[in-house]
């Protein structure tokens, strides 16, 4: 059978793996596809920079024009980084004629709805399964294979370098700064990890997958979010005597009030699937109506997980089952009658994990309980002592600089919204005896 | 635009489930279809058995001809259990003209060659999503969303009803007849549970995934399979002494020598993702050589989360992604050049657990090493004493009778061949101070 042109556009570290791929595997990538599939150009506006990759002489090129006007390239993986150029890239090859297989969740997230409308418009496809989840098929999962299903809750762990530091730091006492080093060492984490540790890329992720299962146009930005950035060793371990792991939660969950979406670093119950994540994984605890819940594991971000999931779409694409997908899933448009909000965060309900830092002095107990109370917070229960196993780790312990006669003070509320917590510490900061720094993760049984 | 007819064939539990989604839940199928799933016929031979679920009046039938005859009527969910006559019918929808949505992993098991080819010969689809791991996507998640890699291995809970029992067992000591009865009690277990746990059924999927995921044609009773009835409580807890669960594992494995196909009850290191697996859930950890580790969880079971996977196949047949797949997947073909052909049992090697029944005589410790030693194997790690946490439970343990002055003999090995440590058995049960009813079970690390 003739066989099928396709090109990448980016060659860095995904665009690498996906050329090996097709040109190692070409056996095994024909018979899924139903026919060859040819690399036939990889463009990149750096043409001498060394990879991981060897390429055929020529195929290497830094003209895009050559792939937008070669009318037999039918499919492009587009796998530049970031909005721009990577905007303007996909608009141009989508009037190029060419279907889009990205992995791309900063664009998507950004312009999702300008991207997939013009997509429409040209009788063009976009297929995004390593946007989010890496290796992990959550893409397909939510939006073909739970399509039966009314999608109730999404909690996931979407951002693997964040899960990676949380788990040093859990099992062996490393402090944050030391953890994100050796994450960077590892290659895990970028010269600057902002994005991952800050919440954000989680909240770009979190944001595809809201539309995919609720149709929700989120702006990534207006997701709530708190990085693991404000997590030290010491509440890792409080959290441990609570019967707790800390993760980066990725929620959008329907509520009767609305859509509830935030990210932020949460307790997850040990023996969960979400709490025995470990490492550089990915996660995602999916709960439909007559599915109950699903859970998707694995890793979610690296050069062969994503090429796995590129190539994937690829194939998909070739036989034409992006284009089925492409056309029925609406995603980003304006077709669906009833649109879901988000809910106001300060509204939303849970358990909180609180630490202050307080001087070692009778009464200030009674006190914080009594604020805590008069917000109509209720106490589940409650810490007051050392950091716990001190004696036994001799290196310093990533808690709170120890000034002398000084405790920390850990408190498990029961259910509470989030603004009766928040006003409750700020006046819980306010009183004589308690030391700024204070901390509130979320608890998720 | 126009709707598309659609028919039951079986109107038992999972037909009752989907009836009730396709009738329940039009509005949200149409938006995934792209257009109106009008369910035209349930077809029955039963119609007046109370189900749960309510049809519209003259919608069921006990008429097959009706939908052969039929010209609008496209795709059948085919959810009649057991080979004859689901077989028989199938063919006969397949000669109408229908593609077929099927759940029965027994029939695909046992016919899917002479099916696929016959499908294939009339250019028709069968969609099988449902006959493995319930809700969990787990065909798609193998024949279309890992279709970049080549599958190294698979290892998977496939029997909800086995898992539920040894879950009973491990966490409240509840002995294999108890914990029998209490799944039948839960509508887990049929009257006569022995297909499920004698592993029959974990093999039948098996041999399904087996054939998806390295193109083997097996029959499910050649896999070597061993039941969870050969499990006492007694050795769930020397399991946990040595750190973990006995999980019915169903492992397809792709060695050197060939392909590893088995059905056993094994030794999971606590804290993996597959051990930590409770009650009816079923789970398939995937490796794949681009992706990795990749790890699904979901109810294995149930009326209402196998009516999800078959109606979306059953979109997915309408909008003809399963005509694409179906036909580039070269399921139970000809076609493949290399098969894959299973390996000798008897040479796989592994770490073994073994339980012994001894005389509390000097010596016997001395005499059993030196037969395993003898067969080659050697000795991780080794119990000798009372059954454990005895003085903790009051409640009889489930263990092997107390004959006065006998105790449990436990040992764990180092990797040695199935072969081998079948010899070594035989031979200690031959020796005068080793009593009948040695335990033998794999250790997966």
């Amino acid at each position: 059978m003739q066989s099928v042109k396709v090109a990448i556009v980016g060659l860095g570290t995904i665009g690498s793996g996906v050329a090996r791929l097709l040109l190692q595997q070409g056996d095994r990538i024909a018979r899924h596809a139903g026919r060859p599939v040819e690399l036939a150009y990889v463009v990149d506006k750096d043409t001498r920079r060394e990879r991981n990759v060897t390429l055929p002489e020529g195929l290497l090129i830094d003209d895009l024009d050559r792939v937008i006007h070669d009318p037999e390239v039918k499919a492009v993986v587009q796998v530049i980084g970031g909005v721009e150029p990577a905007r303007s890239i996909m608009l141009r090859l989508l009037e190029g004629g060419k279907d889009i297989v990205t992995a791309n969740k900063a664009l998507l997230a950004e312009c999702g709805p300008e991207l997939f409308d013009r997509a429409r418009q040209l009788g063009r496809s976009i297929a995004f399964e390593a946007s989010v989840g890496g290796g992990i098929p959550i893409i397909t999962g939510i939006g073909q294979c739970l399509s039966a299903n009314q999608i109730e809750s999404i909690h996931a762990i979407l951002n693997g370098t964040s899960n990676f530091i949380l788990t040093e730091m859990d099992q062996k006492g490393t402090e944050y700064a030391n953890a994100v080093a050796e994450a960077q060492h590892r290659g895990y984490a970028e010269a600057d990890p902002t994005m991952d540790v800050d919440g954000s890329d989680a909240a770009q992720k979190l944001s595809i997958l809201a539309q995919l299962a609720f149709g929700a146009r989120v702006n990534w930005r207006a997701i709530p979010r708190i990085g693991i950035d404000t997590v030290q060793v010491v509440d890792l371990r409080f959290a441990r005597q609570f019967g707790y792991h800390v993760k980066l939660l990725a929620v959008a969950e329907m509520v009767p009030e609305g859509l509830e979406l935030h990210v932020a670093p949460t307790l997850v119950r040990h023996g969960t699937p979400l709490a025995e994540v470990r490492g550089a994984y990915n996660a995602i605890r999916v709960v439909g109506d007559a599915v109950g819940k699903v859970f998707f594991h694995g890793l979610g971000a690296g050069q062969n997980p994503t090429a796995s999931a590129v190539v994937a779409d690829l194939i998909d694409t070739i036989v034409g089952r992006t284009a089925i997908t492409f056309k029925n899933l609406d995603l980003w448009s304006d077709v669906r009658e009833e649109q879901v909000s988000p809910r106001d965060p300060a509204k939303i309900p849970g358990r909180f994990y609180l630490r202050f830092h307080v001087d070692d002095c009778l009464g200030a107990m009674a006190e914080i309980a009594g604020v805590l109370g008069g917000c109509g917070i209720s106490i589940a229960s409650l810490i007051q002592h050392e950091a716990p196993e001190q004696g036994s780790d001799p290196k310093p312990n990533g808690g709170p600089k120890s000034n002398s006669g000084t405790v920390p003070l850990v408190i498990m509320t029961h259910n509470a919204r989030e603004g009766d917590i928040r006003r409750a510490v700020e006046q819980i900061e306010a009183l004589p005896f308690v030391h700024p720094g204070s901390v509130r993760l979320r608890v998720r049984d």
